[in-house]
């Protein structure tokens, strides 16, 4: 097997590219624009092209590599089947590692965007040394992936790990982009947050810092290690469902670590607190054991664990 | 690779046993007390001596045995390790296949029950042709487990699959066996279905023939095919939650299909049909696919399933 592997994350902006080697260290990372005219049609060669430009600058031969693993976002099967098309880039549904292969002959394999990186993860981050665990990504929306045994959960149709889906609150009246009405993300994304803060700031007029401000989670947070108690009820509630929904993923896949990632994470191991009292809570107790971890590849996961899919899977 | 594979399922009155080819037909089926004095400590030789007294009935050679596939009350991690013990039969934690391969020197494979009944309705029963389903037993309890690419999910402990306990219910005031409050299992299960049928039947005067009988799952069921409108109301509750609950789960891993057992599911389609409606309602538009179906096999599955784990693993 070659000694050398090229991640690949394909995202709405643009395409992020590492150049790894076979202990999973990046020896390079760049990146080129996404270009979505007429479907995509450019992406994947322009992919191409820039994976042999590097090829050839770096001096490596094919047998030197091992293969190229893709991230994109939409919902990928085992096969590497984009299953429903990736409606933010344009492309309709096709497979992936044949297309990619049509320009650059060596192994590929394609996964979804958020179960590659929750396989960097695994691989080199939060998750690392765990079998069993489950990424969550609290960003514009909740996202996850589950890593079972090692290998990806894809799900009958590539959907599976929609954790921000999960029905947890019966009395919602606004619907979730989904068209659902209490979904996790609802309450548990950056912009739940903002909802939850709104609806506190409602309910009565105790002095808070987050009065008259832009509300963010990050506002959020901050207001919370600042000590502002109605930022601490906001993150209560933020904890109580999040906590909730993972109880019930930990129940289903029975994980060793929730390991937390996504813009919102960045509020750091105060956000965990919040969780982990919950997620004790509402789990089965056989599964207690299961840790809460911050993710630790930031944007990176997702070429990480491209690349790991061929040098570990 | 032998043509023939032994099927074990431990429970706590009986151990059920059966010989299979290598095309999965059931050739013989026999059962033997479990003896659970002292620990537990005859079950397994006592299995030993069953099989091998079959196997030269049957005129069986060593060579032409693929192996032994056994199914215990317990979690059992991928290594086949009874990681908390087995309460009902008394065994403490030990490696399963090592345990019995003292006494009969082929090939075993050990699984917690519930997820080999899993895979023998996967193999052979109501989930024939689907490498990725769930099976969902509506017994006293509510089990589950869960089949992926065609393997049994086992988890980080052995715990994967316990369905039966996501929270579905906040202002639950009983506590489930489990000591949590609000689990599936206190209104999908045998015994929670009576719960909602007590609870109903409390809440005004509306006449109907479950008034004053022995309530049970099965009277309720019946009194819904004879039209009555309590009891109709009844198994709308039930289809609400356990709709509710497998939504989560189907958002989780995305399965192809559910295969309802147990004791409830003799109540048949019409069990189905109200579940249906309501997993569609709360499941991620995307996992929608998703099909009810009733499980085959009754309290064969355990065995088919442990043999499967052999011949089809």
């Amino acid at each position: 097997m070659g000694k050398y592997a090229f991640g690949v994350d394909v995202g709405g902006t643009t395409v992020k590219m590492g150049l790894f080697d076979e202990a999973g260290s990046v020896l390079d990372k760049w990146e080129i624009p996404t270009v979505k005219d007429n479907g995509g049609e450019r992406i994947l060669p322009d992919v191409a092209e820039s994976l042999l430009k590097k090829k050839e600058e770096k001096g490596i031969s094919e047998a030197e590599l091992a293969g190229i693993g893709i991230g994109v976002p939409g919902a990928v099967d085992s096969e590497g089947n984009l299953v429903g098309g990736a409606v933010n880039i344009g492309w309709k549904p096709f497979n992936i590692p044949d297309a990619l292969r049509a320009y650059i002959k060596i192994p590929v394999k394609a996964a979804n965007d958020a179960n590659a990186a929750a396989f960097g993860e695994m691989w080199k981050g939060g998750g690392r040394g765990c079998a069993n665990m489950v990424a969550v990504t609290l960003g514009t929306g909740v996202g996850g992936g589950i890593i079972i045994n090692g290998n990806i959960i894809t799900g009958a149709t590539g959907a599976a790990g929609e954790i921000g889906h999960i029905h947890i609150e019966d009395d919602e009246t606004e619907e979730c982009g989904c068209k659902n009405r209490g979904c996790l993300e609802q309450y548990a994304s950056a912009t739940g947050i903002v909802r939850l803060a709104v609806r506190r700031l409602a309910e009565d007029e105790k002095p808070s810092s987050l009065r008259g401000m832009t509300l963010s989670a990050k506002a959020v947070f901050d207001a919370v290690k600042a000590g502002d108690g109605v930022a601490i009820e906001i993150a209560q509630r933020f904890g109580r469902y999040l906590g909730k929904g993972l109880a019930m993923v930990a129940n289903v896949v029975n994980p060793e670590v929730f390991v937390i990632g996504g813009g919102v994470s960045k509020a750091g191991e105060i956000l965990l607190g919040f969780v982990e009292p919950q997620l004790q809570k509402y789990v089965f107790p056989p599964c207690r054991g299961v840790r809460l971890a911050l993710a630790q590849l930031g944007n990176d996961a997702g070429i990480y664990g491209a690349a790991g899919l061929i040098l570990r899977g």
